[in-house]
């Protein structure tokens, strides 16, 4: 398989589809656009993806947007790497689920903290919106902790491409006022993931940005 | 495989898996929830579903949730049917791309007009919302048309479970107050799926539904 591009950004949903590259030890170069310059908005990168986010995965069949396609194309077309490979069906189906989940509601929620201005123009519309949020993301970690997240990973025995989503969803919980002690699983997970040397080059990488870059809270979608 | 078992409710997006069962001619029965009565936070369903949301599959691995993950699986494991069934590798992460902004940014934009409560509960921000909300639908549409939809259906020359996606959603323009017609590529594909004698049949199905049942607008979620 040619060499994969990742478009990503410090802070994002797309550090789930860097730590999945780095999990599957994947060809990859990763390039980090700085949202405090807009540079998601900039004419070139809309010309890879229209939609003006990330992540973004350019492949050698095309572009490839929105964090469950992105993970599931990248365990897939890795089947030997050591991650679930999500070739039985049905655990497919369920990796599409936890993945579904966290993108259209758990992130979502948090969405409504960082980027109220999506939804309403109304500034004490967005406050308000901020107010609920962390209760609204709160709800969401109870419900993985309690009917998700098999253990020790959420798909049971074998790591995934899912663990690499609530890694990387799990970090806004400081920012929402949330204890993630409070989710005794999903803490054990985030924790182990955390010490992996692959998840570590991740990190390192992100903390290796200029500190301008890192996307300010406010920062235009 | 044995019977499968959908619960549903009209004019929600669970819509979308009934569409795509009769489209591969499954073993399926449809079990259909009063919202009105908030069937859906009943005990007995919240067992199946904790969440308390459609769609809801109850298939003999177990239960499955979130729309993407549904018709992922419902197209798998139907493969000879007559809808593409994302057999290879691309299309099945290009199906899933599209699916996932579909539940994800989509149908969210949509439910800010429907259900605004969730995210803030204080009314004037729920009117904001519902104020902004037809916008940013259009907008997901606008994009749908131009960047995503390869024509005549979502992946091109084979109906798939994104086309039964998009049918369904596409339901949701006249009560946005948002022309089809601004759209001509998904005007076609909804207009076609519609003549299917597949779709008819689940339309006539919920069209069967007591008045009462018919999802209201402000249901507790």
């Amino acid at each position: 398989m040619a060499r994969l591009t990742l478009y990503s950004t410090p802070g994002s949903c797309a550090v789930a589809a860097h730590v999945a590259l780095e999990l599957v030890a994947a060809d990859y170069e990763a390039v980090q656009l700085d949202f405090s310059k807009n540079e998601q908005r900039a004419a070139t990168f809309l010309r890879i993806n229209p939609k003006g986010r990330v992540p973004a995965l350019v492949t050698e069949h095309g572009v490839l947007t929105e964090t469950p396609a992105v993970l599931l194309f990248i365990a897939e077309s890795h089947p030997t790497r050591g991650m679930t490979a999500l070739h039985n069906l049905w655990e497919r189906a369920k990796a599409c689920e936890f993945n579904s989940y966290m993108g259209s509601t758990v992130h979502v929620n948090y969405a409504h903290k960082t980027r109220p201005y999506r939804w309403a123009d109304d500034e004490a519309a967005q406050a308000a919106m901020r107010a609920k949020a962390p209760r609204n993301f709160a709800e969401c970690f109870a419900l993985i902790e309690r009917e998700m997240l098999r253990g020790p990973w959420v798909l049971g025995e074998q790591l995934s491409v899912c663990d690499a989503y609530l890694f990387t969803i799990a970090q806004w919980l400081p920012s929402a006022g949330v204890d993630i002690a409070a989710y005794p699983k999903v803490n054990r997970a985030v924790r182990a993931l955390q010490e992996m040397p692959a998840v570590e080059r991740v990190m390192a990488a992100y903390r290796a940005m200029p500190a301008a870059a890192i996307i300010p809270e406010r920062v235009q979608q």
